[in-house]
């Protein structure tokens, strides 16, 4: 309280962590749909989709209102914008460019994700492995959700990278803490940092998951 | 009151319109299952997908109950009914002909749906932009599953024509209109008839979405 | 109670019938997602989506909290060493012959998830035909939600065999049943009983869905 400065800052840079890491995942479904060539409304509702699926699809499971997207509407504006935007002003290499630079982003929105629905789940009174898979949902069914739209096996499921494996872990480190009884913030700290740290390793060390051990067909 | 007939004809002629806009959204699901040699549950599930799918989503949304179908039960006995007698008695040159009949009670359903989701969100108290989108999903996401469900990429988000956009700019008036408080009525009939009269421009005028600027691939 | 002995193994009996059974139905998603080379995330996705996603969709159709998993989450952990497990083990020969040994678990399954999802729907106050869906869509719409991540049209909409259509009879044995007044014991015995029965019999004669009456393309 003696510095209200440097708390305003730093909800600041939290709240700007969270918006670049919805635009991450909006963007990654943004791609998919150029890629797709898809009209302006399913870019539009492919974006949405991979931004807001996983958090929406948590809270219908969990039976909580309002969604985020309801509840904070200015975002259904931006993510309009944005869509409009990108589909008047994006060429060809901006679409791999966008690629690349949104990997880290994504990472971080993987934390994240998987920190705030696994916390939401465990409040919500979810049992142990039930508020890990909600912080994996939460993290990982926006983009499952984006590729069945676009008549794609999901991603998640099948590129052999670690991503919800990443989130599955982070999750259980939130639980673990959870249970210790740690604080809050530790807690979210904690489940959030291991999710993105795994992922960030994984990506710098070009981990694969182990395959079926034998070819199946 | 002084003549009931006249009204009992009204309430009548709008039950039939209803109907006729119901049937229509199910007979595009019937169409697409034919093209895909479904079985007969196959083709039953997807035309009811196309008929009740957008309002079901909307009410899970919005966590109303019961279901349209659930409340009018009746509804699933005439879908079955329907979808039989096609199997029996259509051929190959019904199908084309029944897609260019119920372009027009399509885009009559798009505007009643449209309407009817958007002001069904506003009395549920959800901010404009969720209403108008409510109102869009009502009105295009029972054609978005039907499509997910036979393997297909939305046609809605692909086909670059305008259909998703008239409902987004009818409910975009209905909400207007209640803001300026003009009555429910008006309201519902200037959304209604906005989205209608701008899908049937469309298909008049043979109007395509902008497409994205350049080839991304 | 002369005999609790008696009870207990009665008791025993049938859930080890319904632990058999939600097995098949893990193992129909096992078996896909190994031709379709998912890695280890999609596996256990798509067997939990084949196990649990019928009842799931049917509970949030209904507005019933906790769904199945969540109540019993250990199941959860079955699930994953069951899905780590086979893609250890699991040679070429044994997606054969573990799809051929599945089948008759599997049409126990049918019945014995139609008949609770009637019964949990009719308690929950919906009309015959709306509780006969339910029920149906509890034994199929894992199967569904499986083929439709794996992009694929569903194989039950698409193969013309008898599998949903038995549920659907099924259900209706029980809702008449249920209508008669007779105990709720013999209601759910003669629902799943006969679905089960139609679908060995469809199985044994090889039975056939009706075809559209001609080719439409």
């Amino acid at each position: 309280m003696n510095n209200p400065l440097h708390f305003i800052t730093l909800s600041n840079a939290l709240t700007a962590v969270e918006a670049l890491a919805t635009v991450a995942f909006a963007l990654s479904g943004l791609v998919l749909a150029a890629r797709k060539q898809l009209d302006a409304v399913g870019v539009c509702v492919v974006a949405g989709l991979a931004a807001f699926g996983g958090g929406t699809l948590r809270d219908i499971l969990l039976d909580r209102r309002p969604f985020f997207w309801v509840a904070h509407a200015g975002w259904l504006w931006a993510l309009l914008v944005m869509c409009l935007g990108a589909m008047l002003f994006m060429r060809k290499h901006h679409v791999a460019l966008t690629q690349r630079a949104m990997q880290w982003p994504d990472a971080i929105g993987l934390g994240l994700f998987t920190a705030s629905g696994t916390q939401i789940a465990l409040e919500a009174g979810s049992p142990a492995f039930v508020a890990v898979l909600m912080g994996m949902m939460t993290a990982v069914f926006g983009g499952v959700l984006r590729d069945i739209v676009c008549n794609e096996i999901p991603s998640a499921f099948h590129d052999h990278q670690p991503y919800a494996v990443c989130a599955f872990v982070g999750g259980w480190v939130l639980v673990g803490s959870h249970l210790m009884g740690w604080p809050q913030w530790l807690s979210l700290l904690l489940g959030a940092g291991v999710a993105t740290a795994l992922r960030a390793l994984a990506m710098l060390l070009q981990l694969r998951l182990p395959s079926w051990q034998n070819s199946l067909h």
